[in-house]
Order: C-alpha cells, then sequence, then structure tokens
C-alpha cells in the first residue's frame, strides 16, 4: 500500500520505518524537503538522510506525500497538524484513512507539557482535523504509548490499541494494518472520533508515568467488572 | 477515627456510609444543613434524612464538619471545592489529612461534561487546594472510578487506587485507610500533588467507556514492560 506518512519526527520516522519492513511503499511529508531539512539534526532520532539511507524510504513535502498515497498518517505535534494537513491539501486527503497519531502537547512552559484549552477543553485534535477535513475517514489511534509501542506492543505485555472515529469500515481498516504490520491484537473502540478527546487526555498521566518509572515501555489498559 | 466529608452527593454518602459500617465517626457536611437541605431530593443517591435514617451518620454545615474532624475528605464537585473548603476553613483542615476525591466535570454544555481550562489547563483540582491550603496536607484518591468501586474494589478485579500528594506520610494514611476500610490492596504513588493532572484527566476516557460499554465498572490500569 502507499502510505504518507506526515511528519519526519521520532514517531514518523518510527512506524514509517515499520512500514516500510513489512513491505509498504512509504514517503515522509515534511513541511519542506529541501537538502537542508533533510540533514537537519532532529529530536531523539535520525537526520532525514540518514532515516533514507536506513530504510529506502522517500521524503517529500506534505503535499507531494499525500498525492499519490492510499491511506495518510498524521505523525505530526497536535499543535501544527491542522497546519500540516492544509499544506497537503484536502484533496489529497479525501476518500482516504487518515491515521491520526498526534497529541496536542505544549512544551513552551517546560515539563511537563500541558494540554491547550484551544484543542483539548471541549474538542481535542482528532475532531478539529476532521471538522477541517471532512471528507477524510480519520481514525485517531496510537496515541497513547510510545512510538516503540506503536510498532512492536509486545514490548508492553497486555496494550490494547484504543481506536476511535466515525466511519466503521475506516476503523477495521486500521485495526487490520495495526495487526499485519505491527502485531496488535488487542483493539478497543472508542467509538465516534470524540472519543479522542479521551485518549488525548491520557497524555498527562503517561507523561507522569512515563518520569516516576523512568521507561516509556508504560500503558493504561482498560479492565472491567 | 472521626471523619469529615465535606459533600453529601452520591460520592460523599457512599463514601460515609462504608466509613461508618466499619466503625468510623463520620460527618457529612454540606453548606447549610437546614431541615429543607436534609430532606431535598438528591441525584442518583438518598436525601440526607434518609440516609442518616439508614446509617446513623450525622450531617452539619461545611465548618461544623471539618472542625473537630481528624481527617477530612473532599467529595464535592471539583467545580465548586474551594468555595466548599473555604466555608469549611482553613483552620480546621490545617495539619490534617485531606482527600480530594473531586474531579472538575462542567456539564454546563451538556454531555458529556468538559474539564474547564481554569482547573485542568496547567493545574488539577488537587493542586489549586494545595495552594489554597498549605498546611492542609492534601492526598488526590479514589476519583478515578466509581463511587460503589472506591468502597469494593473488588467490583473490578485488579483496579488500583491511583494517589499523589506531597506528603509520603499522609499517602501512607490514605493507603491505610483506604485497605483497612475498603479494601483497597494495589496502589500506585504518582508522586507530588501535580500527579492529580493525570488521574483528573483520566474523566473523559473514563467517561466515555462508561457510556460505551454501559456500566461504571471499568477502570483503567497501568502496565509495564
Amino acid at each position: 500500500m502507499k502510505i504518507a506518512m506526515i511528519g519526519g519526527g521520532m514517531v514518523g520516522q518510527t512506524l514509517a520505518s515499520k512500514l516500510l519492513a513489512v513491505g509498504h511503499d512509504v514517503t515522509i511529508g515534511i513541511r519542506a524537503a529541501t537538502g537542508a531539512e533533510l540533514a537537519k539534526p532532529r529530536n531523539y532520532t535520525a537526520t532525514l538522510n540518514d532515516w533514507q539511507a536506513a530504510t529506502g524510504g522517500k521524503v517529500a513535502n506534505f503535499a507531494g506525500a499525500a498525492a499519490g498515497a492510499d491511506l495518510v498518517f498524521n505523525a505530526t505535534s497536535g499543535l501544527v497538524s491542522l497546519a500540516a494537513l492544509r499544506a497537503a491539501g484536502a484533496e489529497n486527503l479525501s476518500g482516504k484513512v487518515l491515521i491520526d497519531v498526534s497529541n496536542p502537547l505544549d512544551f513552551s512552559a517546560g515539563m511537563p507539557p500541558f494540554l491547550p484549552a484551544a484543542l483539548s477543553e471541549r474538542t481535542s485534535v482528532g475532531e478539529e482535523i476532521q471538522k477541517a477535513f471532512p471528507d477524510a475517514l480519520v481514525v485517531k489511534a496510537f496515541n497513547t504509548i510510545s512510538a516503540s509501542v506503536m510498532v512492536d506492543p509486545a514490548l508492553v505485555p497486555g496494550v490494547e490499541l484504543l481506536i476511535a472515529g466515525n466511519s466503521a469500515a475506516a476503523k477495521t481498516q486500521v485495526a487490520d494494518l495495526a495487526r499485519q504490520a505491527f502485531g496488535w491484537h488487542g483493539v478497543v473502540d472508542l467509538g465516534d472520533i470524540s472519543g479522542a478527546r479521551g485518549t488525548e487526555h491520557l497524555m498527562p498521566i503517561w507523561l507522569r508515568l512515563y518520569m516516576t518509572g523512568g521507561s516509556p515501555l508504560v500503558a493504561l489498559k482498560i479492565i472491567r467488572g
């Protein structure tokens, strides 16, 4: 499948690398795919030049990555996701499954980051993306765990994938891809895209658990009586 | 032990009833303990007259309940907790363990409720209470589960109590009370009171799981790799 990975940071690179490894045709989309950007040091991960050399993956501008794709991931920061997807182009998202992995973490006041009210108080990034791109099939997924766990859920035994979206068919497609590409078996459907509010709100406790436990291999599992 | 339960709604009554049943001396505190208030119908629970008749518990004004107490619970809505505790009196909270069970759920825009930015964006009710009453030993606890599970954790096998607070001794006292009075065994210490941000942010997903699953017997369990 042709997949566009919007965002070339740690999450985007980790997801793209694994998707390439299992046979998909993946292009990472960044704002400006210039030589300087490809060589630029990135937080906690490789330069995009090194990533291309290691994986054989491609890098393009946002729109160039999204244009030919069958499926699109949003792996940008939730603070800039709407801008990045606008640059990718509504016409390049229309009718496609758009897997939104983002969280609106604002680090401007230091650690821990907070969820800015405009993107969290009565909404979520997932919902705002669906509103801005009504013809895309937005599925919120993978945003509750570390990048390493997204592509290898066996790292946290018992972890389940939490998904939300308005299209049942799109959610089935995401669950199938998650199983086939990354090995996810347990999937919990939280209902329509407003379920993204729940998963994005998990960030404060997840970050606290990461900090107090010293490891990102931590998750919250739903248990019932 | 003499315990003040600030708040006479479903959560306050459920906690107070169980504490009475295991031998504590419990007074529910409400804003104005008048005859009309005691007879007033309450959401999802008994009138306070009926509660008194059924349990032998007492009801007083906020300050009257807190004045003689060894330990205080805040079981009011997080939207009004600061006002209720001010009415209880800083002098009646000073030096005492104050178990904050509240969540700042704003139902003014209908279901689902949202967390108002003033009490959640870069803070939490737990933190605001600790700031307003620096001489109280605030421990955030019990706010991530239904009232029935607070006093009977066996209803959701595997559930653990999530606590946060600045005083290690106060947290130990809360864990001991939770075990002795309610049967809690697993306790997860999230660190200082700012950990309350994490647990209060669990409400959106918890409410979503309650609505999609049709049962309040649901919780989020921390799992690690």
